[in-house]
C-alpha cells in the first residue's frame, strides 16, 4: 500500500453509474477531432447526454445548461483554446465542475503553457498520464507525443504537490491510475492492455469523470468511479474484441451494458 | 390518421434508393466533425459520393459539381458559417437542392439566430427533431442540448406553418417521423431506438435526405423516402448489434446490403 | 510487364513491418477531420505512433519530434494550410521524411493550387489517386470529388515525369497501385474492393506509407511496402467483414494482427 495511501470513499462506483444513468448529466465537452465521436458515444452508452459546441459566442448558454464541462487539449487550436477560456470562466460563473485533459502537455512547450494557465483557473480534476502530470508539476517534462514515458506511480508526489497547489484532484492514468487530492491517494486497478492501444480512450476518460463529477460532489471519488467503470468496461470489451478495432464497438457496447448493481463495479 | 394528412406518393423508396445506387450522386457536405466520418461512410454504403470540403474558396467549384448540399450546423465555427452561407449561395445559382440541419437550434440562442437566416435562404428541406423545429418555427424554443424535449407529433403545426412560411419541406424526426410541405402530412414508422443512442444519426438522416433529393425532385416524398431507408437499415441493424458500439457497423453494413427491390422498403 | 519497370528492392514487406513495430516511429499527420481517427487507430494498430497536433505554434517541436510527417489535403482549411507549409518546413530543417496526400486535387481548382505548392517543397512521396497524380504532373485535372475518373495505370508515365520533376517517389492507389521513382516501376496486386467503399481509407495509406518511410530509406521500397501492408490487412478483413460498416474494425484488427514473418507479407 502507498505511504499515505488512505481508503477512498466506500461507496460503490455502481451507484455513481446508476445516478448518471438516473440524472441523464449534460455533459459539454470540448475535445479533439479524433476523439469527439468516441468520446460522444462513450457518453451516450454510459447514460449521460454530450454535447459538443465549440464557437466562443456559444459556450456561456452552453456551460449554463450544462452540469459538468470537459476541457480537453488535444490538437489544441487557437480558436479552441480561446473557446476553452471562455467556457471556464462561464463555468466559475454558474459552478459547474469541470475537467482539463493536459494532452502532450509533457511534450510540447506551448501545450503545457496552455494547460498551466487552465490548471490555475479552477479544475475540479485534472487527469493525465504521467508524462502530462509531471509536466504541469513542474517536475520535468517528457512525454513523446501523446504517450507517457515513465509508470504513472513515479508521478505520484508530484501529482500530490500539483494537487494541493491547484485545489484540484489529480489522477494519472497508466497501467494502474492513482488519483489524490494531495491528501487521500487511490489506485484503481482495472482495465485492459488494448485500451492504450486505441486513439482516444484516454480523453474518453475524461469524459466519463466529467458526468461522474456532475452526480458525486467529492471529486476523488467521482475519478476514482470513472476510472472503475471504463476499466470494467474495458476489461469485459477485451475478453470480446479481436483486436484494437473491435475493441471499439465493444468498449461501447460494455458501457451500455455494466450493471450498476454488479460485482464487478464493487471496489 | 392526423388531420390533414394525404397520402404521399405512392412510389416505392426502393426505386429512390436504387436511382441513388445508378446515378450515385456527388452530396457535398457542411458538417459537424463529431458525424463527419459516419456521415461520409453511410453516403458512401447507400450508393452515393461524398464530398466533405470546407473552405470558404472551394465552396463554388464544388457545390457546382455537387448533385445536392447538406448544411448542418452541429458545432458550428463562425468559418463554417462562413462556408454554409457561401455554398447557398453557390446551390442558388447552380439550382442545386440544398438540405439544413439545424443542431441544437432550440438550445442554443446564437445557433437559432444562424438557423433562421439559412431557413430563409431557400432550403429544398429541413430536417430536425422536435425541440429544433419549434424553435424555427418560432413556437418555443427548448431542447436540452441536442436532444428534443417534445414528441415530433407536437411540433406538426408548427412546421407545416414553417414548411408554407420558408417554401422548404420539414421533417421533424423522432420515434415516429414526420414530413410536410405545409399541405401534404406523412409519418414514417420505421428505425429503432438503438438510432438515438449513437452520435450523428440524425445528422446522417440529414445527408441521405441530401442523396434522395438529387434523385427525387419531390422533396417531401424524398425525405419520407430517406427516412424510411434510413430506418429499415436501423431496424435491420438492430437485429444484429449487441448495443450501441457494434450498432454502428451493423447500421453501415445494412445500407450497403439493402436490398430496392425488396418488401422492407415498399411503403 | 510494364515497359520500363525494373524489379523493386527483394525485401520483404515484412521486414519494414517488423522494423515498424521495433522502433515505434512517431509519425506526426496533418490530415482531415473524416480521416483522422480512422488514421491515428491504423498506426496505432500498425505499430507506429501518431501525433495529430494542428497549431501552427506547435509545428517546430513537433516535427522535430517526429520520425516523419504525414500532409494531407482532404477538407483543407486555410488554418491546416499555413501548419502545412510550417510542417514542411520543419521537416526540411530536420531532415524528416514526409508524404504529400493531394486529396480532391484534381477535383478543386484552389487544391491543386496548394498541392502544387506542396509538390514542390521536397516530399519524400506524393500518394494520389489517378486523377490527383494526372492533375498535379500537369496533364489534365479531372476526378470526380475525391474520386478517380481514371485508372491507375494511365497516370504512370505523368507520373514519372512527376517524379524526375519533383524528386519524391510517387505512389498512384488504384485497383492495382503502382510506384515509380522515375526510373523503377512498381505494381502492387493487393488489397479489396471493399477498401474503396470506406471514406479515409485512401489518408490511412499515406499515414502508413509514412510509418514505412520513417524506417526504410529507399522511398519506392517504403512505398510499395505499405501498399503491400495495407492491402493485405484489407484481405484479412474482406474475409471477415459483412459490408464496409464491419469492414473497419475487421481492417484494424488485421493491421494489428499481420505477422511479419507470415507468407502474405511475401512479394
Amino acid at each position: 500500500m502507498y505511504r499515505g495511501m488512505q481508503a477512498a470513499s466506500p461507496s460503490l462506483a455502481g451507484a455513481t453509474l446508476a445516478a448518471v444513468r438516473a440524472r441523464r448529466p449534460l455533459i459539454h465537452c470540448l475535445t479533439n477531432p479524433v476523439a469527439a465521436t468516441l468520446t460522444a458515444n462513450a457518453l451516450l452508452c454510459l447514460g449521460a447526454s454530450p454535447l459538443m459546441a465549440e464557437a466562443v459566442a456559444e459556450m456561456e448558454p452552453v456551460v449554463a445548461a450544462a452540469d459538468a464541462v470537459l476541457v480537453n487539449l488535444g490538437m489544441l487550436s487557437p480558436a479552441r483554446l480561446e473557446a476553452a477560456h471562455a467556457a471556464v470562466a462561464s463555468a466559475g460563473r454558474a459552478g459547474r465542475p469541470w475537467v482539463l485533459d493536459p494532452v502532450a502537455a509533457g511534450a510540447i512547450p506551448a501545450r503545457l503553457h496552455s494547460a498551466q494557465a487552465l490548471a490555475a483557473s479552477g479544475p475540479r480534476l485534472i487527469k493525465g498520464n504521467a508524462s502530462e502530470i509531471l509536466a504541469l508539476a513542474g517536475a520535468g517534462a517528457g512525454g513523446r507525443g501523446t504517450d507517457a514515458t515513465v509508470a504513472a506511480a513515479d508521478a505520484l508526489e508530484p501529482a500530490r504537490r500539483l494537487a494541493r497547489g491547484s485545489g484540484a484532484v489529480i489522477a494519472i492514468t497508466g497501467a494502474v491510475d492513482w488519483v489524490t487530492d494531495g491528501d487521500r491517494v487511490v489506485a484503481v486497478h482495472r482495465g485492459h492492455a488494448l485500451m492504450a492501444q486505441v486513439s482516444g480512450m484516454g480523453c474518453v476518460a475524461g469524459a466519463v469523470a466529467a458526468a461522474c463529477l456532475a452526480v458525486e460532489p467529492d471529486g476523488l471519488v467521482a475519478a476514482e468511479h470513472a476510472l472503475v467503470i471504463l476499466g470494467v468496461a474495458g476489461q469485459l470489451a477485451a475478453s470480446r474484441a479481436s483486436g484494437p478495432g473491435s475493441f471499439v464497438p465493444a468498449i461501447l457496447d460494455a458501457l451500455h451494458q455494466l450493471d450498476p448493481a454488479g460485482d464487478a463495479l464493487r471496489l
